[in-house]
């Protein structure tokens, strides 16, 4: 059952769109561009954010928090990144209100006006190396490995839930270091943990690579990114990771005194993942009954529904059921017994397929004669039934659980390999992102000139070349020029 | 050692100040106003979101996320709402900028003014009850029980860190009910969550009550609310919890169909703590040699220090400190070794008083010589040797920082305890808020005007009216009118 999803083969956005609200993930909100996060989607949120901030603080990295408002005039003190910023910005330019005469709506007092205009922070690289200026004098305050956890907004022309908002959640990595070379291995770093966290966690396969100099973060030397491919060929960039060189701290005068007596100025990092994330895992997993969720991120991992006619039954079933959770929670699995009254077994199979628990267990009463469960699984849509005599319920699950882990991300991953082609003439490159779509491995000049020209045509831009890019002489795929290596192009998100 | 801090009998207002700032827990921004938390200052406060959180899930509550702005005329469709938040709020009119003719500086473009402008939210009742207004229909959607984790704004004229800031972090709880006794009593539930993580973990009595009409919040019935007693004798007002009854319903038309065949509106309640909770923390039980905290919120509840000459002492010491550091970090006690060569162990001695770590471990060449350790106590300032052979490590310190806790709790409730006085006349009332300040306990005849009048005279305000009120008639303090029974009195943060 599907709750009337429409098909991903038929419309691939509207399904992604209806999948969100009737999974209980996300909604607009009354406010353009800006969402809600539903307590479902939150708890999903909320999963991710706790194993990002773990293996945060295991790489040395502890969070803090700066303000939401930046100065108008810090956002110029780096050249490219008003650059980069400046046509999606809030900026708050009055701080009172007062209520019109008749009583009922309310004005904007224009004798409250700002003197210096605010911005609402669309990332925060400017203030906090203006503060970072105060905290660093020497090499012994080096590195400092900050993080926050924080609401940004970029004013889009076009949103989509969680994949493009004007008001979104993420977190904002700022490190500052000695040496070059320890910031670009902190930045590798912080890329490498983005691609755990999104292939062991998230069950979705990615492309480490660097962007090309067009897709570069507004301040940065180089950046770093994962790639992921969504089931409708298109790429979804999930994370990336910057190394910004000395550009804020020349910005921003933030100098050290080096072991050896000398005055420098200290090299940067930035890194963040955000609310797209969610779009990423929806996207990369869930099928035409709804939400696909790896058990590793669901909110509940096991739901047990009773199907049952009489009281009597009923008794018996939740006791049975008590056991199993009792025993589940002891192994740390989350399970939930759905014993209300209001809705029929059949409706609430289909709405916990809709939100994605990895597996279903139903009792009824043959289950309870013959000792037996019905165990579903959501990735497979397959079911069994299973002899509580012969298992250990808790392992039973656990590796479950497990192979439904595995299975999501083999699917992925195979699913990736099937979309990553190499295009060796443009005429091929041509008919493959309009018949096909996907990754095409391709070769490129290397000049910005040529990928404006590419995505003009293909609407395909360079998702990245990739960290483990063959060095391979080849010709351009656009204009035959030499190249020495493949570069991944897709249509993105 | 007191690294150079004020005493808090020669200037509270600037030991605090400077505290905050020494012990690395926040600073001013650049933006007026707004706050830097500090990563060692996030780290406390991050130990009290995860417990809160515990508390609000075990008390069935999900998070949620709702739009950082809020549309202007949501502010005024609750009369009385309106008039409490108009006068400070943040207001963005335009959401693009473009570099000046110099490039350098940036300029608000004129022609993207917004259309409707937004609110940077002081707090989200309107934007919540406008989205309840779709989730709620019937008697099966309530009680709908969500919190959110954010920050807000408020525009004040004098802010200090922490207690009063332009920004500020919280959580505010939302909930919907079908009847008014059960959002009374999600209400009332509330209120003892908050006193009871103020008590058990901050360390810090609390007395509950009711706001008067003039302190209620705007939009309320009824405001609850914890408040406690800082070292100065003055009050600090530390969580709130309001009965909304059906006005934010009302305003935003939310109702839902009864079981009965009826419609009704829903009954709604909100609550909350802040950042100003670390105030009340650091104001509560901190001394002239910086921080003092509870165990139960320490980042850092044990640090080991080593005191050696050689390096065959310090590897000595280092092996010593590992195997103690294994044995506590099995009963989860969190525990630094500062094995830095940077900095003589006084200097570390005095770090560690400012920055208020519970318990403090040193370790000499006679220590090893004798199997003994040096533990000094933050919260006396005393300190014992400890002959390893007769304790098992673990057992000990566990103990010690329980008893850690408790004494902390203790002295701040003695304290409170003498600084409540009973004041039967207007002159003591007048000589105890002058020269004795802290909680006064008077009979006051219910009126408005007479609250105004002892503030403008006084500058106490009525904290609340304690829950556990005695039925005592009495004379009004003020205007000798009648009094059932005798509220708290105070000046307050």
């Amino acid at each position: 059952m599907s709750k009337g999803l429409p098909k991903r083969s038929e419309d691939y956005s509207l399904w992604y769109n209806e999948l969100v609200k009737r999974a209980d993930l996300a909604e607009n909100s009354a406010v353009r561009g800006c969402m809600v996060i539903k307590p479902y989607g939150y708890s999903i949120w909320e999963k991710m954010q706790a194993q990002l901030d773990l293996m945060f603080k295991e790489t040395g990295h502890s969070n803090a928090y700066f303000p939401l408002f930046i100065p108008k005039s810090f956002l110029s003190k780096e050249a490219s990144h008003i650059e980069g910023f400046a046509k999606e910005c809030a900026v708050v330019t009055h701080y009172r209100l007062k209520n019109s005469e008749d009583g009922k709506s309310v004005i904007v007092d224009p004798e409250a006006k700002l003197e210096e205009e605010l911005i609402v922070r669309p990332t925060s690289e400017t203030v906090i190396w203006s503060t970072y200026k105060n905290w660093i004098q020497s090499y012994r305050d080096l590195p400092l490995l900050v993080n926050q956890w924080a609401n940004v907004v970029r004013w889009e022309m076009r949103t989509r839930l969680f994949l493009r908002t004007t008001e979104f959640l993420w977190q904002e990595g700022h490190t500052a270091h000695a040496t070059r070379q320890e910031a670009i291995d902190e930045t590798v770093q912080m890329l490498n943990v983005y691609a755990e966290f999104a292939e062991t966690f998230m069950a979705v396969p990615v492309v480490k690579g660097v962007k090309s100099a067009n897709e570069r973060f507004a301040g940065a030397e180089d950046t770093y990114c994962i790639e992921a491919m969504m089931q409708d060929g298109k790429a979804l960039q999930a994370g990336t990771s910057h190394f910004l060189g000395q550009n804020f701290a020349k910005a921003f005068d933030v100098k050290f005194a080096t072991k050896e007596g000398g005055l420098e100025h200290v090299w940067g990092t930035s890194w963040g993942v955000s609310t797209r994330l969610m779009g990423a895992l929806i996207m990369a997993h869930s099928d035409d009954s709804g939400l696909v969720l790896p058990p590793k991120l669901a909110p509940i991992q096991v739901v047990i529904i009773p199907i049952y006619k009489t009281d009597e039954e009923f008794d018996q079933i939740t006791e049975k059921a008590k056991e199993i959770t009792a025993k589940l929670k002891s192994k740390g699995i989350s399970v939930h017994f759905d014993k209300r009254d209001t809705h029929k077994p059949g409706w609430k199979f289909a709405e916990y397929e809709l939100k994605g628990v990895p597996l279903r267990i139903a009792m009824g009463p043959r289950d309870l004669e013959n000792n037996t469960i019905e165990v579903a699984r959501r990735d497979t849509l397959t079911k069994e039934t299973v002899d509580l005599a012969q298992i250990q319920i808790e392992e039973y699950v656990s590796e479950m659980l497990d192979l439904i882990q595995k299975t999501i991300y083999q699917k992925a991953f195979d699913f990736r390999t099937e979309m990553t082609t190499e295009a060796n003439t443009w005429d091929e490159f041509l008919d493959l992102i309009e018949t096909k779509g996907g990754f095409l491995s391709a070769h490129w000049d290397g000049t910005s000139e040529t990928e404006e020209k590419i995505k003009e045509l293909t609407k395909a831009t360079i998702r990245c070349i990739p960290l483990d890019q063959k060095e391979e002489s080849g010709k351009c795929i656009l204009t035959g020029n030499p190249s020495k290596g493949r570069v991944l192009f897709a249509r993105a998100y």
